[in-house]
């Protein structure tokens, strides 16, 4: 049969260089410690550092988080009056400005708890979702969603006024309930825009106009339910930025009453928002975002850290992939050539959906300890 | 070794009932034929639509594209005065409303030709974006966009002030150029703007306040310039919506604007918009979408044709899934439970990077003969 | 402005069926309970059981598991001789015969720890793996995986001998040491088969010819590691398929070795081997599939399944999708079309990479509580 | 409202360096060109190139099939005796061996028209698929696969003997007609295999026993067939390898006759075939894999060119991704840290279902013209 050639051996038993010392070994669960039994998120999470694959940028996560949320610059007494901005903590120390952002699916599944419980705690600076992340906030308080099938059959659904979203369902009911709700604030809203309209200069003073971020922080009031996202961002005076704010049931309920109010219109204002968003980027002391999702509310995010030439601290959790150059699926690597991120920022993007991980991250991180 | 138990042998070799007639043989390309040989795009998807997989997908959006284009309602003539609305032909008869969307990157890929192409040709009705997706059109009449590769580390990219979106390269300067280009459109802007500033009810009438569609209307007026999706847009009157305008370029400028103009400020006024695509869904006679991408821009369309009870015809094209609940990655039977979708439309979703897909549907369809 | 037409109002407002009493309300984690601090695995199953997407998924993948673990029939004395096969528990009472699939990559990381564990305690009762999985098993033992990144560069770590496998890194030294330690235990092999090659009908018994399972039972007593998943596979005689044994280091090796053992040649018969997993599923009272990434170990275990008509309990993990018709993407659904899962079992696909949704599982299921 | 601060002014309008000589513009269709009507597929991919996204993958696979398959290297006159292998074209001269691999999948679908032309035209050198890739293109010849849908429920499906795969139907008869034409074929290669069993050293010959591919080869005569992938392949002297030959139906149908036979029993030996595709890899002048599809055909024929050192080009196509550290989903990159690809080889992953590009990818490349 002859002999095996070189050109095998030598490819196959190539020899490798020595390992570097820095270099940190694979491994798993001890399950001989006694926290190997229905082990808590703390310990799960430190398992999985050196598991390997999205295992690692789980704990990764958890890591960046406990980075931004420790982080502690200068005492309020050490600085300059044209330095205090940004964010502080309650004993007056300069600490990380975070961009939380979602999408609206987010808020129909259970994460609604969670992402309610870092707005109650002032665990986050500010938020970023997209239409339906404002109003199933407020559609919640009023009747429930329920959990339901990948596979039903959508003809069959809209016969019985069932609307899917993945595995839950939302019956239309609701939204006629969220109509009855909406239609006397949008009312007052018109009252209150009107009252400013014959003023001179009406568009030149940002309270003359509503935004989605005032709009959001009106309902968020209004509902004044303590299992709404948007009833704590008011309280806590966290601004919810929605740009799309149309984009959705609310969207519908203006257009309807542009028909009741005519020849009276509600506006809404994108730009003020902007300026709002972006000022935030550029007096924060540093900036931390965690994104859970893609499209807008992942760009919006990152598009008002380059106002700041990169945010600190950056962790993604969605399932978009790069390789069709959509933003969503982009790598943190790429918002580093735009400046939305610093180089040498700490950066993990976790390919998985928000629902598998973020009950996890939260618990080994913002949820590890009672807050006071 | 014993016998071969009959549970086996009756789970393998179970019955199945008579093909019905109706079932159609998968088939591939026949080569025996002449036309087999560097094949034209009709000839191509004329075999894939019994492929299988992705490939029948993409014969079958081509299918529907041919029936949304060929679908022919009654004369003007024919019709009452009240009746004569949404979209007709050349000689006056109804046909469908198609709602057109695409995400940011597309503009910045090659598909930005083939894009422009349907826009110059009135072969849409209406187009829907994210900010990306309008201002990278006019950038590319200022500079060009080149081709790159995903793993291009961003650290070295930023230093050198090059842009990545996935395996493309945007030079910052073309950012630059883009400023010095808007700048003094956004006065001429503002000027119009304060100009009715001090009108009694200086809200009530949409010609008074800029909207997105009506800022996206303008640019494309300016830019004058043939390789332009919205230069096109414009001169044929086909809408552009873009909810969200600010999450961009295009938002960097109006926020520096507002420093600039201080204390006059720009106003892009949303809800003008929703009312504008909503009665463009309800007017038409027949509505087709062609949602190119995930986010935003899908669920814009989508939700417009919810107030007509639904679209005839949709053909989505995406590589977002279904899993994790997000509305990206719903497939058209999670519109159809929702009403955005009528129950017995034609539509099929296509999940496949469109810069791979699209090319090849529209040469097939739209691009199959000159038009005249 | 006209009116608000019926069409859209109807649309919107379509009213719902009543509620059914059966629905499930969505909900997420309650931190008001002391439980919702650092939470342990079971407390974070039992909260995303109602919270939607995967993370319901994962839920259901526990239930499934205690379901498949918990089943108990009949006690042997209550059983005819020729009734007594299959899996029975320490007591003398039938239990779920459970298939554990995995795919190599899982070994390379972290998980193996996780795996080792199920099967040191005899939890499974069969393996799937590709060649990768099994040979790195054994490596592990000789030296050890290190951490890297997605993003180092190939050519790099060709020239330092560094394998990647996604984010881990493989000194190609441990290949080295693989040989090593192999070539000798081939030599032996290939005796023992050579003491039955002049036998009468030596293809005849299956004794007298190496299997793949065979194989990976002799080196799991050879590397006699506690640390090793095959080591304890032996010592439980929990059979180890796979089939394309030679689809990596091993069949470099066996390559190598018949040029040192020409004319003699070890041979590995897989024949033997499928009458020996689809013989462990006909004679399983219930089977229950565990099944974790996809392609031929997915396909492998589905397929003795269907032996059976069907398994009782199936839980993939992988991250494929089915819009390519593949198998590692197709769900639970297609393989009860083929008669691989009954069609009342309960199954259950998670959308997932493994190594983040696995030892959570494990954790909240296998390891909640200390193995006796 | 204050000044503009620098910080941002800076960041957003940061200057570039001047674009090098060699960046390549990204361009779309010029549908000023006559060939933009109905485009053919080499005109089609001619334009994707600078099209971006996966859109230029797939002109890039194009242009390195064209590479492998128009090297041409020395004639056999030029070489030594030692020196005559591998590939050479008909006049004599070196040209690549062209490694081809294909999911079970692709053959159920009309892309199996398009892998059997490239067989038949002896465009390939190799196959490898898994066990459904081969036992599907036997089955096509007895009864035909349709066309279904991704959303029929299994159960159905089971009751009517019905399976799926994907979007495709298989009536259960294809089966119980395969084991009709298939019971007899084994008999004769079960008497064929005892003939040499009591030959001295009957495991020392390979003529002895039986492998994977020698089977295969054997149905591909016995199909007789021309519209079979196998027959043209037994014709043309271009091996199949499938290792896991026994994981599908193949596999069910040696089971059964183990049964039948006992105590003979059929033996497939998998080593000598290890083997016989290292040796190909070895002495091929040139390597080129086109692998279309995931799982174990992918690293199979990967770790075959280890044994050269690294492939000279790669095409890999599919829908897998490199996040759960999966082979699938691997670059090409990862297989160059591994010796399987050379650094310099020309390489590209597209990132599609094989049935939306492949036909696309032949029409311009393979079927340009009419073989000879």
């Amino acid at each position: 049969m002859g002999e095996l050639p070189n050109l095998a051996s030598e490819a196959v038993l190539k020899q490798s260089i020595p390992v570097p010392e820095s270099f940190v070994e694979v491994k798993g669960i001890d399950y001989s410690k006694d926290s190997a039994y229905n082990m808590t998120a703390k310990d799960l999470i430190a398992s999985m550092g050196s598991m390997g694959f999205q295992g690692s940028s789980v704990a990764q996560a958890c890591d960046i988080i406990d980075n931004m949320r420790s982080w502690k610059g200068k005492h309020k007494s050490e600085l300059e009056e044209h330095e205090i901005k940004g964010a502080f903590d309650d004993e007056g120390y300069q600490r990380t400005t975070i961009f939380m952002g979602y999408t609206s699916n987010l808020i129909s599944s259970g994460m609604r708890d969670t992402l309610r419980y870092l707005v109650q705690h002032k665990m986050v600076s500010a938020i970023v979702s997209t239409a339906g992340g404002i109003e199933e906030d407020i559609i919640k308080c009023l009747a429930p969603t329920y959990m339901g099938e990948f596979s039903l059959p959508g003809k069959g659904l809209r016969d019985q006024g069932m609307n899917r979203i993945g595995n839950l369902l939302v019956p239309n009911d609701n939204y006629c309930r969220f109509e009855e709700w909406m239609v006397p604030i949008l009312d007052t809203m018109l009252e209150e825009q009107q009252a400013n309209a014959n003023k001179e200069n009406c568009y030149d003073n940002d309270s003359n106009m509503w935004t989605p971020s005032s709009f959001i922080d009106r309902i968020g009031k209004e509902i004044n339910d303590e299992s709404s996202v948007l009833y704590w961002a008011h309280k806590n005076k966290i601004p919810v930025f929605c740009p799309a704010l149309t984009d959705g049931s609310i969207g519908d309920m203006l257009f309807f009453h542009t028909f009741k109010s005519s020849p009276q219109q509600l506006r809404l204002d994108i730009v003020a928002d902007i300026r709002k968003i972006n000022s935030m980027s550029m007096e924060a002391t540093r900036a931390g975002m965690i994104i859970l999702g893609g499209g807008l509310i992942k760009h919006h995010i990152c598009n008002a850290c380059l106002m700041r030439n990169g945010a600190d601290y950056a962790v993604f959790i969605n399932t978009g992939q790069e390789f069709d150059g959509s933003d969503a699926g982009a790598r943190p690597d790429e918002a580093i050539s735009w400046g939305k991120i610093k180089a040498d920022a700490k950066q993990v993007k976790v390919y998985a959906d928000v629902t598998v991980v973020f009950p996890l991250i939260v618990a080994a991180t913002f949820a590890s300890q009672k807050p006071q």
